[in-house]
Parts: C-alpha cells; structure tokens; sequence
C-alpha cells in the first residue's frame, strides 16, 4: 500500500550493520561482528536482588509514572560520578535517558533542521549516523590524525560550513578505538566557545580502559556549556536495561527534557529505581573492575592472534580501552566482498565502509574483542587470516 | 546561552497538564487532576516473580540487546490478545514501543513534514498535541456529537484540509470519557479508506470497561490497512513498566522499527521478558478483572457525588469505562479561575482549556476517579461542590 510519507523517510535507513549481524547470529559462526558486551559478565544476581528489593520494600510508586527529568537518587548519582571524572555538574543538569541512543535523538531533534549541517569524524557510529539522517542533517567530515579530530581543520569546516552541532566519539571510538588527545580536547572545546557551537561527546566506552593513563572527558574542559554529554550503563551494567544520560547545562536538560516527554513521556521507573539499587547496594565498582580485566584479557588475545596469524603489510591499532581493533587491509582489498568467504569460514566481522557514509573505506574492518572468550578469538582470528592469505601474502 | 534551536522547538511547549500536577501532588490535596491509575492496583507480587523467574532462569542474553521490533514472545502475545477483540493481525504487524506515547512519536516523525495537517477530535489528549506539535504539524478540528466524529464534518475537513494523519482515542476518551459508536466506526474505515488518510487509533483504556456494550476496535473493521492502533500495559499492568506496542501493516511496522532504532535502539530486553513472563505465567486476566471491579466502584463513587453535591444546571457524561468524568460548567465560569480556589480547599482537577489547543474549553473540566479510593472521592467532590456553590447555584 503507497504511503505520503514525510520527506525525512527518505533518508530513515536500516543501520547496516544490523543487517550484517542478522547474517552472523548463527551459532557456529564465531562473530567479530556485534557492538556487544559478554553477556556472561551481566550482574545478574546483583540486578535480581535490586529488583526485588524495589518491588518487595517500596510501595507503589515505582510502578507508577514519574517525572521525565528521571529518578532523583540515580540523578545524584550519575551527577557524583561526573564529578568524579572532572566534569562540575549537579542532579539537576542530568537528564536520565533510555540508552544513550535516545540522547542522541533528542540533542538532534532540538538543534537540526532540514539541510542543517553536523561536523563529525569519520569513520563514524552508524546509530549517529541514522539520527542525523532521520532529522535531514548534512553531514561534514572532520579531517584528523591518530590523535583526534584536528583543531586547525576544525575550524575551517566551522567557518565554511556553519555546523550546527559537532559529534565525537571521543574516547575508544567506535569503529576505531582511538582516543583524542587531552591537547586536543581542550583545543576542541575553545573551538565549541568562541563559535558558539555544541559539541556532542558520546561516551559509551570511557569506563573501559585496560591499559594506558586516563583522559578526562571533553566536558571536564567545559567551562562554557556548550559540551553535551552522553552517558551509558550499557557497557558497565548491562544494554538491556536501556538506561543512559545526557549531562548538559540547565537549560538544554529542560529543553531536552521537553522532547523526551513527547517521546516516550519518561523513562521506565522500575528500572531506574532497581538500576539505583544495583549501583549503591552492591559492589558494582568491583563488577566494573572485573570486566575491566576480562576484557583486557580478550583484547590482548586478539592483539596476540592478530600478531601471530595476519600476513606483514595488514596493519591495526592496538587499543587502549572499549570493544574494537580497527584494521586496515592494503589498499586494492574490499573487506566487503572478503566477508562472504569469511562466513564461509565461520567466522564474521564488519566491513569499514558501513561507517563512511560519503562513500569510501572499503579497506578497512572492524573486529570486536569483548563478545567473545579467548579461545574463541584465537580460533576466529585464525580462519579470518586464512581468508585473507588468499588474497594477500604480505 | 543562547542556543540556534531547530524550528520545532518554537513548538515544544511543556504538557499543561504536567504542570498542574507539580501544585497539586502536595499529599493533603486530593487529586483528580492526574490521569494516574492506582498504585495500590499494580501486581507487584506478580511482576516481582516474573523478574526474578527472568533473572534466574534465563541466560545473558534476558540483558543484552536485543532486536527493535521487539521480543518475539511477547508480539506474539499481543497479536493473539488483538485477535481476541476482532483484529486480524499476526505478530510481525506488532511492534513493541516504550508506552504508547512512543507509538505517536514514531507515527508522527514517519508522516508528518512542516505544516502538514493532523485531524483530530476537540478536545484532545495533550500528549498528543506536544507530539504533532514537535513536527510542525497543524491540527484542524473534526466536529462531532456524542456519537463521536462527525463523518460527513469529516469528509469535508479531509476534502478541504488533505490531512497527512487523523487522531483519535475513540474508546473512553481523554478527558471526556466518550466512546464512539461502532456505526461511526464503521464510516471512519470507510474515509480513510476512500482518500488513503492513516487513522491513529490511540486505545490506552478500551480494556477498562465497567458498564455498557463492547465496542470492537475501530482496527477491527479495518480491511484495507489504513488504521495505526497503539496500544499499552499501562493501564491493564503499571505505567512504569513504559510498554506499548503498535499494531500495524507489516510495511509500516518496518518503517516504524527503523525509526525507532534511531530514537532508542529497542525497547528493554528485561522488562519484555518479565511481561511476558508475567502475563502468560500469572493470573494477570483475573488482575485486569478485579481492577475492572476497583475502578467501577470508584467510578460510581463519583458518580454518586457528583449527583448528591454538585449544583443543578452542571453537567457530566457518566462514563461506561476509562479513567474520568468531564464536567461542563455554566458559560459564563471559567475553570482555570477556579482551580486555585479549588486548590485552597485541598481539591485539584484539570481545567478543560488545557485540551483545546486554539482556545476555549474554558468552562469544562476533567476529573480523574481511579486514583483516589471511593471515601476520598467523596470527599474531594463534596470540597469542589463549596467551591462551584460560592459561584453558581443553579
């Protein structure tokens, strides 16, 4: 049946990735593929017992609707642990959100009209990608180095493209793990001031670091406010549980606060009193560390794998922290047309030009370490190097 | 700051209502003015089993991400609950949304550009008003009697209008409590049929009938595809729970799945698993069955108040099921006026402006009886019947 959809459908596609994962989910098929956390790792028990402490102890309200801005307590929290990380915010500038995702969708939905332009690095997350899109955004590369987007080239793309937002994935990026620089950040934040431009951080990964000294958020450099933060309990708690936030100055959480109750009018109570529970009433800091180390343990298992079986002249990072080796094949090669023999192979991962949205990077690929025990990642990084040695001998 | 907000933003006025509610949940004032179900209501030993059955029976994956359309099970579910009440739908046209305010949401950011015009009942739900609002959409009024949308008026409003989208919550209405007839129903197919308009169908409370004839869903007579129904365990469960689903063609449902990706990924993977857990392993038909019971108690408590204290010459429908009772004052009273009088004396209602976007409604007003048990009801409609005497007395 035809439909009058509205002129923004037109830009409304899949993630591509998400098509690739349907292929990948068979179970024998060791999968680099998924954004994924180890589901073993879930704090099951500890989640269980913050359930049934809320349904058995409280009463009521935290079945009941409730207020948009999010749960009290978990604002508190969320607001001490930014502080914790540099960033001088209260609960009042914490908008509790349902994923990190939704973050995103509303910061856009406030600031993008049609045609309206958003600076971002390339590669880039593909969910970022299909919010801009959905609100008919324009998206503007960055140009950077190893260290992160470069303050010089950012600010001709300012002047000549007139961006209405900035988005970076700023530490252990998705696809490439890299991290921008503190030099970097604070340029990147005078830059946001003296062009009035926000510049959204979407941070899903900061608490995953193995190796290498910490650097702190963008927003800890942001005495201005024109830094919006995006937060997770994806990757330290669980993805399921659909909670994240936005850390933003007062008036733009009341704004984005607006958004959210035509939305989805709040985010569910139960969990976010339960998610509350789980942080204050159990170790979760220790539950922190110990995916801390098991995913450590995996990334260098893959590090390991890949020295030991990739032919010379395949080049990666090594990253510090978050889920991804970003690997560059040598220029004539098409990760794409490798991935059906790789399936074939029983072994899966995502070609690089799913984050180029201009076209391009056909050459690269990027193989997630943390959805997979070592022993798997050995395996799988092994058949991966047959393919390729098929294709490539160094 | 100033900020360069997008166009829509002009349009993002808070909910009325919401702030009405702030004044008035001071816990010495008895309330009518929130759409709230009961607390005491909610199935917390239920839900609690479910969680916890969920938590330790199930592996990682009851907290991993999990698909946008939502868990198989439970769409199966709801197809099977949908059929029941005579819509012929399987469970890939359901898909799962966080509350049915995100079913709008997703209806509106799929039809709606600039200006595009939406056509609804007056009065009308104001969450629905913040989401056309937040596209840029223009409301246009259908006129209707008793019986609901006034066909013929219709025509002539999609003739002249060529509305992208009509709005309607036929079934025990927010705020007037009115249901349509399933003859109206029958003709409002048959329109949207002729000229290809999409109804949205908006059923929060078809299940929370008390007295009177089952009305199908205006779904139910929807042979070509053109209705969106969005429907909610809010009402039937826990509104904090934040689970709805939309029942639609497979076409749309993969529109809708893809828009929803970006705004939020999916909806919880837990709380999907406990409801259906709940819903299947629990007696939750005798739980909507005793909150029937409830509700209609206090639905004939204020009945019996409005009839024992109010003035002659005020009016109220007696609603056959859902959630209020809508008042019509004398011309000449303004209830916006009354309502800090009202407040003095301990007792809140929401003033009917709040659901008249172009202006007036000024002498309606909506009072809520399933959120204050039967004793209170009485008391509170004897403190705003002092309030009206000082004004009115028939």
């Amino acid at each position: 049946m035809p439909y009058a959809f509205a002129q923004r459908v037109g830009g409304m596609g899949g993630s591509a990735i998400r098509e690739i994962l349907k292929i990948t989910e068979r179970p024998d098929i060791i999968s680099f593929a998924g954004g994924l956390p180890a589901p073993e790792m879930f704090p099951r028990t500890g989640l269980a017992e913050a359930f049934a402490q809320v349904l058995r102890e409280e009463d009521g309200l935290a079945l009941q609707y409730s207020s948009t801005e999010g749960y009290g307590p978990l604002r508190e929290y969320i607001a001490g642990v930014m502080r914790q990380k540099g960033v001088a915010v209260t609960a009042e500038e914490i908008l509790i959100t349902s994923g990190s995702q939704q973050g995103l969708d509303l910061v856009a939905k406030l600031f993008l009209d049609p045609g309206d332009v958003v600076a971002t690095e390339l590669p880039v997350y593909t969910g970022a990608l299909q919010v801009f899109r959905s609100y008919e955004g324009r998206l503007k590369a960055i140009p950077g180095d190893e260290h992160g987007p470069d303050p010089v080239a950012l600010e001709i793309v300012i002047r000549e493209s007139r961006p209405k937002l900035i988005y970076l994935a700023p530490t252990f990026n998705n696809p490439t793990g890299m991290t921008v620089s503190e030099a970097r950040r604070r340029a990147l934040v005078v830059l946001c001031e003296k062009y009035a431009v926000p510049l959204i951080e979407d941070d899903p990964y900061g608490d995953l670091r193995y190796s290498g000294i910490p650097v702190p958020p963008v927003k800890a450099f942001d005495a201005g406010g024109r830094v919006i933060y995006l937060g997770t309990f994806s990757k330290t708690v669980a993805p399921g549980l659909r909670l994240g936030w936005v850390a933003a100055e007062r008036e733009l959480v009341a704004r984005l606060a607006l958004a959210k109750q035509g939305a989805d009018l709040h985010t569910g109570t139960l969990v976010q009193r339960a998610l509350h529970r789980y942080l204050t009433g159990s170790d979760s800091g220790g539950h922190v560390e110990a995916i801390r180390r098991e995913y450590g343990r995996r990334r260098d298992a893959m590090a390991g794998a890949l020295n030991g079986t990739f032919p010379p002249g395949i080049q990666w990072n090594e990253p510090e922290g978050g889920m991804f080796f970003w690997v560059t094949l040598p220029a004539h090669l098409d990760a794409a047309e490798l991935l059906p023999e790789a399936v074939a192979e029983k072994v899966a991962f995502v070609p690089g030009a799913a984050f180029f949205p201009a076209g391009g990077g056909e050459n690269f690929l990027r193989l997630n370490f943390t959805n997979s025990p070592p022993p798997l990642i050995g395996e799988g990084i092994g058949r991966l190097a047959r393919v390729l040695a098929r294709h490539w001998s160094g």
